[in-house]
């Protein structure tokens, strides 16, 4: 059996009764019933992933997946496709977003090469290329069906790996010039929305190029016709390695009961397409921001998760998983250090439950 | 010439040429031009705060305001009076939700009783008791003009001392039964909404309570006629110490240019005042969460600042001050360790700018 089918038969439901517990224990806190709001549901969600009311994270690590994609000849963004190698070794010399960001949360990076066109020689970059880059995508299939399921699993073998070494918390980034436009493909793919709808100015493109970007990611559609109730079809025809490698990573860590955070619009559409494998792998997601990408906020609704940053941020490389790795820190922390309304000298009868939507069941 | 008119002529706009030479730096970060969204806008704030571009957090404080509201015999809230002088007590007990989360940032609390209707005996809650709770609303004026001052100045004065202690980044908080209903009715006045569209259900009430707390609203806005062109008479007749010393605290870090963050509505509230008061504060603030009172929203939009933080929270306290907190040190520290596009190898031309609201001026 291969390692993509074995990992989405493993995948569980979160623990009911941990999470029940954690809301009988957020409850007796000093506090009006669920006024910690969403950090009331990250404490329940975690008791759900892990099956322990009290967590506690001892390493925290983003996983940033980077790949080129064929259709950058078409002229979707302004970078040459090189951008994506020079930035790549970047994150090694400690200096791009995502590193900072990551060294401030105390956090690490892992970089992965799962498909740049051109050899880095980076002893610091994890070497899974598959190709040198898609094809490109408004002529035929970016990837072969074989191509992506091997990229999935660099995804999973990369996560199997980390949890290995002792790390408890996940973050997804990517470095791929032209990724927007494939990500944009795949959501107008699997949401029927509109290529108008889906689709941003990336990194930042003119109008033109904007008009540009929109017929290209249409063409490709249209060209190849992707089946989306089959993901690994939409995955190969309009996707890219970057896509199929995080899309791994959110598998494996709901296989290996791992908390895993979404970065931006690229690991959105990731995150897309590993809950159509498997909607059960949601349980083990959280979203870090709302990506000013437009096709972003569809994706939250569609998989049913609420952002906990609002910053506006474009960025990618996996740079908003650090700031929601606080939030989710802050939020353990509080579980354990409160005190009940009986600490407290309150009644607890007097809070009235006005929640809307407690976390209950994933 | 009082401390308050002092106060309010000494507020100065923030530093346009620090501003400009932020923007300067940050559009020299090896990034897409503005993609680091509402983390640049924060960083341009804190240099034309300091008047630095370079700026590091040394000591940081969350100033809890507590006091008493008559208008809770009218039953507005489902929490007794007395629960405000136990849960202050309980802010020097470090059983809170405002104390854990401020630990866990590296934050301090300052607690001040500006007017609980009881003797605390708490050396650790600093006591500027005004009076043993304001008046009943719905009755008449809830404080004098002088006592509204005199709380002002209890925050300018609580301020003023944590700056001379070398606090650098200030938060706001709040414990006092019955001030969401305060805050709406000082919303309602200064907007024009209609008091269903600024009250929330607070703490947690019945729908029966609901309506009779918006009953209340109304009924004291009728009564007393405060004049919306007059704040420190909105403030008097239809407030309450804790907003009031809010206010001040606003009013103050504006003078000494010291950065202060927003907590929840009744937070809002004061900072809708301070704005009313002097425009030009709002260049110190800051806006961590988005209430889920409904109101919030409304002041947000008022005053012109965007929430970092989507977590639906609605305990007040301060707490989602500390949250905040960690967002602009970790702006701060990305613009002190990213690279430059020298740095990186790449070329800033590449880049295209598409941001849509860079922060100017103040």
């Amino acid at each position: 059996m291969g390692l993509l089918k074995e990992t989405l038969q493993f995948i569980e439901p979160l623990n009911k009764e941990a999470v029940k517990k954690a809301w009988d224990r957020l409850d007796s806190l000093s506090k009006p019933i669920g006024s910690l709001g969403e950090l009331e549901n990250i404490i329940a969600k975690m008791a759900g992933i892990t099956g322990n009311i009290h967590n506690k994270i001892n390493k925290k690590n983003v996983v940033i997946m980077c790949s080129d994609n064929g259709v950058v000849e078409e002229n979707v963004s302004n970078c040459p496709k090189s951008v994506t190698a020079t930035v790549t070794n970047n994150f090694t010399k400690k200096i791009t977003g995502v590193y900072v960001l990551s060294k401030f949360s105390g956090s690490d990076i892992t970089v992965v090469d799962v498909g740049i066109d051109a050899d880095l020689n980076n002893p610091k970059v994890i070497n899974k290329k598959i190709a040198y880059g898609t094809m490109n995508m408004m002529k035929g299939p970016a990837m072969t069906r074989e191509q992506t399921i091997k990229a999935i699993e660099v995804g999973i073998e990369t996560v199997d790996n980390l949890v290995l070494d002792g790390y408890d918390l996940l973050g997804t980034g990517e470095m791929g010039v032209g990724n927007t436009a494939t990500s944009a493909a795949i959501l107008s793919v699997f949401s029927g929305l509109e290529v108008e709808e889906s689709v941003g100015k990336g990194s930042g493109i003119t109008e033109e190029q904007f008009i540009n970007k929109k017929r290209v990611i249409k063409k490709s559609i249209e060209v190849n016709k992707p089946d989306k109730n089959d993901v690994i079809d939409v995955i190969s025809k309009v996707g890219g390695f970057d896509i199929a490698g995080l899309c791994g990573c959110f598998l494996a860590a709901a296989k290996n009961r791992v908390p895993i955070v979404i970065d931006g619009f690229i690991a959105s559409a990731a995150a897309l397409c590993a809950y159509k494998l498997n909607p059960l792998v949601i349980g083990y997601i959280f979203a870090s921001h709302l990506s000013a990408e437009p096709g972003a906020d569809f994706v939250m609704k569609e998989i049913g998760l609420k952002p906990m940053l609002n910053l506006n941020m474009r960025l990618g490389e996996g740079s908003g998983c650090p700031l929601a790795f606080n939030i989710i820190e802050a939020a353990l922390y509080t579980m354990d250090n409160m005190g009940t309304f009986e600490d407290a000298k309150l009644d607890s009868k007097k809070y009235i439950d006005i929640r809307e939507n407690p976390l209950e069941i994933l």
